[in-house]
């Protein structure tokens, strides 16, 4: 073992049960269920339920689940009060990290690593401490942006699901269409899991290192952070702004493929055919298209133009939309505001975080790799 | 590349110049320079400008640096204030971990990827992130642990080095023995930087992103309050505490040995000799022991008891005590208090992070690493 591979390009980092990707097929399965299937046939919860036990919930497992999550989802007030204590101008990635950080302060988890090695934790234990980390970290989101807009915080509804819940704290609006709950359920699906990624494999180290699971979430939430990670569905939403109006794309493009810039949101390393979940947003956005039409904004019909151009000029180099060109335009067009595209995208990974925390603990090793070390000889001062 | 190596144990992972370690000889050297040289012929702003930039400072260049890092222990009023806004139970290293998170809020990093794709970021750049950042760090301990207690905040003092002042903002007192001044400063050149372990390797991972400073420090943070890793000095502590009195010494380990639990602070997977470091504070466990004469605690000798005790039964297998054994007995007999063991290690640990950020981000491939799916074949719902 004596080659370096940068970035640890195809290095086997460990052996997981929880998603699988065939980048040729243009397959990516959750506990071997395709995510098709799930974003077509299942929500949000039963699919975070199935990331972090293995299997689809029963009806009375899924209840309990799903009381557990609208539970959590109430933050207690002196979190709330901690929310309000941030400068109104930070990003909220940054308060995000920040305030999952601290989780365990309000949440009170119990994680040991004595209990850990004789086995102490079943199950349920997962369950309802995945539960109470995924349901506070939706309401932070929500509440972070009523603060930001000075506006009063709005309390979970017992009666909606989990994204409903999110979209109605963030709105204070009752009545969504059908449509956009089904998108923002169906992203959340599509967002949770995604083999070893830079943020999982970030949660997989600090879970070695048997930290508490609000500070595994926390540093994933860092890594997610990154422009080269989770930002990419903003950068998509300003790239778009750069381009104007559709009128300009193609020569835009030209400009920008001729100086070897990126073309955000085009091309994923993972697969050489269309990604999966970006199959799966088009459809979305083409309903959400009918739905609005004639309601359909600038920048709208300026991404559709891209695509197509796109289409064109980079399909036979295995280049096409991902899934951060089309969940970009589709938060932008319900109304969501750029800033909390990579915090939702944080809130649905975090399912897929805490499978990865259950699996690493479970089966812990500490990742300690090693270097080629290229420095300074021996010195003395 | 088809062998699983768990904890990717012996995996080269980077190229790296920032530290070197010879486990078989008990070398650990920072830029080329041994550890034991560092401890006593430099200060922990050497030794980090060091570990950042590749060389030791100038006298220019050191009280540049000096400079900034005293002007940012001055914390701006409003993250005095967030601090106030959390429960005051909180484990110091959650609160450190969700400061750390936000402290792109109030000092203004501009980190930019496209930037640094063009080169534009020059070593003062990085040096006076860096300064904002491990200067903002050690004053937030310590303003915690004043919140935490229930006293006022102490403004750093600009004729204090960097460890002066965080023993003086935690404690308000000018006089501090000369050694005491001395063995903080050599605990924090001592835990500045070892290779890649866990919480390093997280930095890392999380500076692949190209996220911000703030956030990839964060995630070491999260790293670093494992139990097994950053914890261990508190848990020699904990330890100690259950043995009691150094009569109990044999027996406790005997029965310890027999059941084959842990015993904190022994051993060191990188070291089969004695560790560097627990060479250097021996010596200094020696002093302190002398200059308080008559006042040493009943810890003390329990832990000195139990080196011995460890020391004959242990050394032939090449397990020594480590350098986690005696910085713990150290700020225990100096009287910090033991939920500040891992934020000081964290403090001094964010100048080596720092360090891999920056050989990181300059030389970039995001981390992505594969896996071995073991898990469920495709099935539907």
């Amino acid at each position: 073992m004596t080659e370096y591979h940068p970035g640890l390009d195809g290095v086997i980092a460990t052996e997981s049960s929880i998603s699988d990707i065939d980048g040729g097929k243009g397959v990516l399965s959750y506990r071997g269920y395709s995510i098709e299937d799930l974003a077509q046939n299942s929500t949000f919860e039963e699919t975070a339920y199935l990331l972090l036990t293995g299997e689809l919930p029963k009806k009375d497992e899924l209840s309990k689940f799903s009381e557990n999550l609208t539970k959590a989802m109430k933050l207690p007030d002196e979190l709330a009060a901690l929310l309000k204590a941030y400068p109104k101008d930070s990003e909220s990635m940054f308060v995000l990290q920040s305030v999952v950080a601290t989780l365990g302060s309000f949440y009170n988890v119990d994680f040991d690593a004595d209990k850990l090695k004789s086995n102490n934790y079943d199950p349920d234990y997962y369950l309802s401490v995945s539960a109470n980390l995924l349901g506070s970290i939706g309401s932070v989101v929500a509440a972070w942006n009523r603060i930001k807009e000075g506006k009063d915080l709005v309390e979970p509804d017992t009666n909606k699901s989990y994204s409903e819940n999110i979209m109605y704290m963030l709105n204070n609006e009752q009545a969504v269409s059908k449509l956009v709950n089904r998108i923002i359920d169906a992203t959340l699906i599509l967002h949770a899991e995604h083999t070893i990624n830079a943020s999982t494999f970030t949660a997989m180290v600090t879970s070695s290192t048997l930290a508490k699971p609000a500070q595994v979430i926390a540093s994933g939430i860092g890594s997610l952070s990154g422009p080269l990670h989770g930002g990419a569905n903003q950068k998509v939403i300003l790239m778009l702004e750069d381009i104007g109006r559709k009128e300009n794309v193609r020569e835009w493009l030209d400009k920008r493929l001729s100086s070897k810039q990126v073309v955000w949101g085009m091309g994923h390393r993972e697969y050489s055919t269309k990604d999966p979940r970006a199959n799966i947003l088009t459809e979305m956005v083409k309903q959400l298209f009918e739905e609005q039409s004639g309601k359909v904004s600038e920048m709208f019909e300026t991404a559709m133009e891209l695509e197509q151009a796109c289409e064109a000029k980079l399909s036979q180099k295995g280049v096409y939309a991902n899934v951060d060109f089309y969940s970009g335009i589709l938060y932008k067009e319900i109304g969501i505001p750029v800033d909390l595209f990579t915090p939702l995208f944080a809130i649905s990974r975090t399912s897929g975080w805490l499978a990865h925390w259950i699996e690493q603990v479970c089966n812990n090793k500490i990742f300690r790799p090693t270097q080629n070390y290229i420095g300074s000889k021996p010195r003395k001062l």
